[in-house]
């Protein structure tokens, strides 16, 4: 399993459920917090609320659960950038644990103006972002 | 925008993120909630956690999301069953604000053995529920 | 165990963690919901985000624990206002399940500006209906 | 604003709320991301649910707030044992940003059986820990 830019991760007891197991829901905070990191590492933070009056919101989702992480486990977390468009990018994600890939992803992230919440392209330094990433 | 089942639900502050709407990933949230009481009126309560031993899980979450949610919104939530099979379930899901859709999710649960996590054949009772359902 | 205004809650399994039962920290957003309801009761609705440019923000919370709830419970969860100063007001708050307490709260709710975030007057309106109510 | 034991910490959004800052109830996840920490340095992995058929709860949280934190800060967050008991351990807490606190908690974890969820004594080797740390 190939991840070109991940973080490691700690699973904490507010990760988990009663079934014993990380809710299956908080995959997507990991997994936003890899994309964060890596659009971090490419200049630019605090992507989700944009200073051009601009958020960047999750269009769509996809999570396909392979194996379940469990208290304490230590992830690595990785986000790549599969595809950019001019007003949304995709990412693929993975949650992998000693190896063995417990999660995959495929999140979709629009650029909408904050006022209206209609699409709108990405602004220039994003664009030179993901250009030179 | 049709639902057979649905639940009301208000949107807390604990709900929201700073770009001032709905946290994306708590739609998952209150589509289980949906899921839930869903379950309960076909005489199955605490489903997560099956008394013989078997959890029911998420194997794979699709989620679109078309317009955001805001502090204090009512939503309507539903879900609907689309499809049962000998191990896992289909829930077709809708969020709904003045009657407008903000999401949709097909979400795949399966039934895993709580010991060795491997799927295994949903109990007797259960398939029953399901067929009178 | 008085409670003068209370609203129900179902326990999911969101709420729990891998002890078995509800993470503890869920229980302030349990509480947060009563006092959303409480105020929405007195002509208040979306209250921590007011419309005067300030926001409610919790000062200061204390929380003691006594018995934990499970996944499933029907939670009955009070909120009652102790005491109303001029630029905050304290809730006495509960969790209950069959009549048992599990939970006792005491959270200071103050009023800011959500430029500086330094306290202020509660707006006129909220007086009025904090001495209405 | 000393603080012996401390983990660094990133502020996501979805850490945050539509006020525009870290909501209140997740300053408690933080804390005890912290303690979890400091007890694994102290040789203590996974404490919250202990080989030994207990757990470790939270029996009482007192948290006063004083600054909020915002979408990508960077947090400095403290934890420190202010008393051990032969049942409960006392944590004193902080939540730093740039050497500000925003934060300040006082957590008392309790020991109970996983099945009666009565208050036990310590196991054994949490006491040794607990004198040597």
């Amino acid at each position: 399993m190939e991840t070109e830019f991940s973080i490691p991760m700690r699973v904490y007891i507010e990760d988990t459920d009663a079934g014993g197991i990380v809710y299956y829901v908080n995959y997507l905070k990991f997994m936003e917090r890899a994309r964060t990191e890596l659009l971090r590492t490419m200049g630019l933070p605090k992507p989700a609320i944009l200073e051009e009056g601009m958020l960047l919101v999750v269009a769509s989702a996809k999570v396909d659960y392979k194996k379940s992480a469990r208290l304490d486990d230590q992830l690595v977390v990785g986000a790549n950038i599969k595809k950019v468009a001019r007003s949304y990018i995709v990412f693929q994600q993975h949650v992998l644990c000693d190896g063995n890939c417990l999660a995959e992803g495929e999140i979709k992230v629009a650029c909408v103006d904050q006022t209206t919440m209609k699409p709108c392209a990405f602004p220039k330094r994003l664009v030179n972002a993901f250009s030179a990433g």
